[in-house]
C-alpha cells in the first residue's frame, strides 16, 4: 500500500505537480497535519506562533491514473487515527459570533482512551472527521480553507469512517488532497475551530461513472448531497437541487414529487456557517427504499 | 379538562380577546385545522378552492390566569391525534425553489395504520408535531405564519408529543394559541408545504421562572434553543447566543467557554427555510451533564 506524508498544498489548483500516483480501486495511507498546521505544539503556545501562510495544508495532490474531466471519484474512508493531542481555540475575525468573541486564543486538548479532553468537567467521545477534502477545481486556484463543488473545506461530520465521499473530476488525475481533520465537530462549527487535529487516514480510492456536480456521500444508512454557497439559503438550494436530481436518477421521482418528497423526509442541515462559502447538506434515509 | 375549539385568530396580538381562560397547571384539549384551515376537503379541491383570508389559522387565544409580561409559559405537549387525512403541495411564490416550482398543486393524502400514504411507492411513518404555536407578541401584531421570539410559525420538529416548549410572555395572560400541525415533515420544509393536519392537542400549560426571551424545548434527551431571523445566519447568531446564556445558567460554563464547547457538541440546525423569518435551533445534549 502506498503512503503519503509531507507534501503539502494550500491551494486547490490544476497547477499543482502531482506528489503521488494511485492505481483506481487501491488503498493509499494519508498523514494529515492539523488546520493550524502542526505549529501549536505545546499548551504555551499562542496564535503569535502561528505562521498564517502554513495553515490549512492539505496533503497532496495524489494523482489517479485514468481519472479525467467527467468522471466522479468513489473515496471510502476505512480508518482515521488520530494524533495524541487535538487544538482548539478563538480566531480573531473568524466564527459566527466573531463580533462578541474577538480575543486570540488556543487551547491543546489531549485525547485520551477514545475522548478528548474538554475541560475538568466535560469530556468528549472522539468522532474523527475529514473537514479538507477535494479535487483541482473546474478553473483556478481555491484556497484549501473554502468548499465549493470540488469538495475542499466542506467540515461535514458524515466525512468519517465508513463513509464513502464521491466527488466529480474536473482535471486530468483528479488531484485529490485532504486535512484539517476533526476529533469531534458538530453541525455548524460555530466558532470556526473545532479539536483541530493531525491524523493518518486510509482511503480506497476508485472511479465510477456517475457525472456527478457537487460532492455526495454515501453512509449506511443515508445518502447525502451537499452544496455550498455564499449563504446558507443558496447552499440549501444547491443541495437541495442535486436531492431532486438524485431522486430521479435513483428511484425515478420527477422533479415536482421528488421536491414534495423532499420536505417530508430528508433532513436539510447546516454542515458549517464558518467558512468563506457556507456548506448545507440534505439527507436521504436508504430505509424508504429498500 | 377544559376543550377548546372553532376559535381562530390569524394575528398573534395583545388586541385579540381570549378565547378561554385556564389555571397555570391545568390541561387543555385544543382542536386546530390544518394551515389551509380545513378548506381542502376533497381531492378535486384547488389552490382555487381556499379562501386566503382563512389560511394559517390558529386555535386560541387561551388567556393564562397570572400570566405577566416576563413570566415564562411551560407548555407540555401530551398527545396529538390526528384526522385522517392530510393536505400538501405546490403553493406559487412559497418553497425554497419557489422559481423552478410554480404550478399551483394541492394533494390529499390519507393516514393509514399510522402511516402518511405519499403515493403508491412511498409511505411514511406519522411523527405528528405542532408547527405554529405562539403568545401575543410584545408589540403590534404578528401573523400567523411568521414565527419570531413569540414563538409563532416555528415549524420545529421537536414540538411534539413528549416535548416541552418554553415561551417568554410578552402580555397578561400570555395569549397562547396553536395551529398548523404536520403529520410528519423534515428538517427545512423545503417546499414549505409538509402534510398539512388538523388535530385534538393535548397540552399541559403552567407558569415558570427562566426569563427567557425566545422559545426553547426540553426532549427526554436534548436541550434546545431557537431563533428566528430574517436569513438562517441571523436565525443561528440568535439560536447560538441563547444557548451560551442557558450554558452560564445550567452549568455555569462563562462564554467563550460555552461557544467553543457548542462548537463541539451542541448541532445548529435548520428548522425551516421556507416562512417569512427562517427558524434555526441549537441543539445540547443532556448527556454529557448528567
Amino acid at each position: 500500500m502506498k503512503k503519503l506524508a509531507d507534501k503539502f498544498i494550500y491551494q486547490m489548483s490544476s497547477d499543482n505537480p502531482p506528489a503521488i500516483e494511485v492505481e483506481p480501486g487501491s488503498e493509499i495511507l494519508v498523514d494529515s497535519l492539523d488546520a493550524f498546521g502542526g505549529q501549536i505544539k505545546r499548551k504555551e503556545h499562542t496564535l503569535d506562533d502561528v505562521d498564517m501562510a502554513e495553515v490549512n495544508p492539505a496533503t497532496g495532490p495524489i494523482y489517479i491514473n485514468g481519472a479525467k474531466p467527467g468522471d466522479t471519484l468513489k473515496i471510502d474512508i476505512k480508518d482515521i487515527k488520530l494524533k495524541e493531542k487535538g487544538v482548539q481555540g478563538i480566531v480573531p475575525g473568524f466564527g459566527l459570533l466573531k463580533d462578541k468573541y474577538s480575543d486570540p486564543e488556543v487551547n491543546v486538548h489531549p485525547i485520551k482512551e477514545g475522548y478528548v479532553i474538554f475541560n475538568e468537567k466535560v469530556k468528549i467521545p472522539v468522532s474523527p472527521m475529514v473537514g479538507t477534502i477535494g479535487v483541482a477545481p473546474k478553473s483556478g486556484s481555491v484556497p484549501c480553507h473554502t468548499p465549493g463543488s470540488h469538495g475542499g473545506n466542506l467540515d461535514t461530520p458524515d466525512i468519517r469512517p465508513g463513509s464513502t465521499l464521491f466527488l466529480p473530476v474536473f482535471q486530468p488525475g483528479a488531484l485529490l488532497a485532504l486535512g484539517d481533520a476533526h476529533a469531534v465537530q458538530a453541525d455548524g462549527e460555530v466558532c470556526g475551530v473545532s479539536i483541530e487535529i493531525g491524523t493518518e487516514t486510509l482511503l480506497k480510492i476508485d472511479l465510477v461513472e456517475k457525472g456527478i456536480n457537487n460532492p455526495q456521500i454515501e453512509t449506511e444508512d443515508n445518502f447525502i448531497t451537499l452544496g455550498s454557497g455564499e449563504t446558507l439559503e443558496q447552499a440549501g438550494e444547491i443541495a437541495l437541487s442535486e436531492m431532486i436530481k438524485y431522486l430521479k436518477s435513483c428511484c425515478d421521482f420527477e422533479g415536482k414529487e421528488a421536491y414534495k418528497l423532499a420536505t417530508l423526509i430528508c433532513d436539510m442541515r447546516i454542515s458549517q456557517i464558518v467558512n468563506p462559502l457556507k456548506t448545507v447538506r440534505v439527507i436521504l434515509p436508504k430505509k424508504y427504499f429498500s
